[in-house]
């Protein structure tokens, strides 16, 4: 029963309180589907906004601006009133004590939906982060961007014919649909967006080389929608090594196999690790360290704790469901039911995630789609990507300014986010005075 | 006469050298001015873009995103054949040798604008910095956005009253354009954009401060238009106090005269120096740190070397010309036409500074305007100063994209640039658990 309008507080008879951690899909999805509960809700994020992760590629390659893919969390959920945000960062849960640690400070919870979601993992070579970025925060993406940006101004300047080809070559390590379209815009952004603008390279003689452990490129599409996606990438000039293994990264080289590649620029899109916090749970993890959840999606012994989302392993019909974002909002709208029918008395049921297809974009007029088998290829399949994003798109702000973004960068091979925000680094060699 | 096409570099009667430095509103200018001038250009600047400066303040308070008032440098200048654009920094200026001395490496001229502009000053309380960012580059901007917003962030799990007023309390120090913009805006976002969207705090009760160490606001303006901001910000709620003397700045505390103000979020608006690229010039300086230039705008006994815009100092009629954008446009074309007469074997001419007038704003449907004498206040002003400056931004996609935002902010009262791209800091406590 929901407390009486304007009661004081001290009064009221508390109703239970869902305290979710973490802000994106599966978090934001669950916060809404408790609109109607006779809950009060908690939601934890350490950023303040909410992240549309599948277009973070187009922030790293200078197509977005990072606010036309993020909206703030509480502006996002300011109309629904028994949701609190709190910006903070969840550092352990205490199962027993049914209590979140904060960085700062202790949060009570009578249900908690885990949904910090995944990291980079570089399976054991944890050195060559620093040199090889990957891709999961805003943060990430204006680092990407500075220095595939940079790489460029320090070749106009770089007298040695070495060096300038080693800071021309881009280097992105796994072909999933990240890697893929990261390869696929930076190679676009050398063939046209800079085409013109420097007196001593050519941008367009950029080396994008797209490095994959197995023997096709979107390993986890359809083998026919892997072998167009190939195609489009080599038509744009990308460099595709398959059935290649990094043995390492070094300053200004990737050593693909045995053979070395001079390249200042290394963007890593290979392995995904569960986030940190599933240690503290004191549950059994899976190999990537994921939470083995049962079918209500909560862990063993305790029915009040659900994980969602990339930090959630699952089976269904033997193959695992994929990290993306319908099956975090679909488990968030789970984990949720699951609390309001426990709070009606009823039966919770099992989790079925139903499969809206599959898309991944190479570059301009190019995509691939995989709806329920329904393949598509090529310019339709790239209209049709557009179309799906933007749709899902959650803040409207944000969907008509991408829609905009995207179309001038259309019409005019330009992009329109092309900051450096740094300083000059140290490294960068003054050009010989012509 | 420009050498033959396609004829080897090495064999080039190589033309003269003008270096610009500093791609601002005067470098830029200069270097366009220079098109059909039979030299090569090589601008430098340390940033990779241009940066409308004006709009600076609502990046600051997130109306706007970065790219929105930045244009690459390299891009604007990109159809200009005869410009080189080079990223690197400007330590010093070797005038006897004609040389530039870059942090990495050495660039000869033959001829030299220095267009560096201004940084801030604390009149001698550096320790200030840290405490009172000031708003000259983007990053200052990013950095003053971040502060405004996780004040709020950190009221809303703030328990003690007291610091939770420090922490909703802004002050802006100095009451000169920027100062005014930004007092505006911040009050602007508070009792509206932010209104409904916290639970714990409501932040219409923010508290914005403005300090102004003469008797009024916007002082280079005329009387009437100062006391017509005034009455603009009083109504929007700013607390504007006048003849008051900033005597310290702590942590979360603001002296003005003998009051402390408990504040933890404090804008610095009020000195400007000139860039300390001008002491290397073995020049007069005057006390601000300008150079002080000749009716050419070159400096004493190098008439090769020109100093431009905010670096410049320089009266006309017994006023100073005004640090703002028109001044160094204009010092930039009159440098330019310098070098191009004197190459033609003509006599320059002296520098006529012609005053387009001055505007400045205060919030939605408030400004002022002053063009020769003709003064509005009010709505009106405020739909000239967003024409004016709609259509003086540089590069197109930016005047497309600044107006659909703010037409966006203007109809919703929203703010879509409100992005926290930083670690949560530790200072944050938890708020107790309701």
């Amino acid at each position: 029963m929901a407390p009486a309008r304007g009661a004081p507080k001290i009064a009221r008879m508390s109703p239970p309180h869902v305290v979710i951690l973490g802000g994106g899909f599966g978090g934001l999805a669950a916060a809404r589907a408790l609109a109607k509960a006779p809950v009060r809700v908690t939601l934890v994020d350490r950023q303040n906004h909410h992240l549309f992760q599948p277009l973070l590629y187009q922030v790293a390659t200078a197509a977005l601006n990072p606010s036309d893919i993020a909206a703030p969390i509480r502006h996002v959920l300011r109309k629904q009133r028994n949701v609190t945000v709190l910006l903070a960062e969840a550092v352990a849960v205490d199962v027993r004590a049914r209590s979140v640690t904060l960085a700062d400070g202790d949060l009570p919870y009578d249900h908690l939906i885990v949904a910090t979601g995944a990291t980079h993992s570089y399976f054991g070579h944890d050195e060559w982060a620093r040199r090889a970025p990957g891709l999961k925060t805003l943060e990430d993406a204006v680092e990407i961007r500075q220095r595939f940006l940079l790489a460029f101004e320090a070749a106009e300047r770089e007298p040695d014919p070495e060096r300038r080809r080693a800071l021309l070559t881009f280097v992105v390590i796994g072909a999933g649909p990240t890697g893929v379209e990261m390869a696929g815009a930076m190679a676009e952004i050398a063939r046209h967006t800079l085409a013109t603008e420097f007196r001593n390279i050519d941008p367009r003689g950029a080396r994008v080389v797209l490095v994959e452990g197995v023997d096709r490129v979107l390993p986890a599409y359809a083998p026919e929608l892997s072998a167009s996606a190939l195609a489009e990438l080599t038509r744009r000039g990308v460099e595709v090594r398959l059935g290649a293994r990094v043995t390492g990264i070094e300053d200004e080289c990737v050593r693909v196999g045995d053979e070395p590649i001079g390249a200042c620029t290394v963007v890593w899109a290979a392995g995904v690790a569960g986030s940190p916090l599933a240690r503290t749970l004191g549950v059994p993890l899976d190999r990537a360290g994921r939470v083995i959840v049962d079918a209500t999606l909560s862990i063993p012994g305790h029915p009040e704790v659900f994980v969602i989302g990339d930090l959630a392993a699952m089976t269904q019909d033997g193959s695992p469901i994929p990290g993306v974002a319908q099956g975090a909002i679909q488990g968030g709208q789970h984990a949720a039911e699951t609390i309001a029918r426990r709070l009606r008395g009823e039966t919770p049921r099992g989790f079925v995630y139903k499969d809206l297809g599959s898309m991944a974009t190479i570059g301009r007029n190019a995509a691939v789609v995989d709806v329920n088998g329904t393949r598509l290829t090529g310019v339709l399949a790239w209209w049709a990507w557009l179309a799906v994003h933007i749709l899902a798109l959650i803040d409207f702000r944000n969907r008509v300014f991408v829609l905009l973004s995207w179309a001038w960068s259309y019409l005019s091979f330009g992009r329109g986010a092309r900051l450096i925000t740094r300083k000059v680094p140290p490294t960068l060699i003054t050009r010989d005075d012509d």
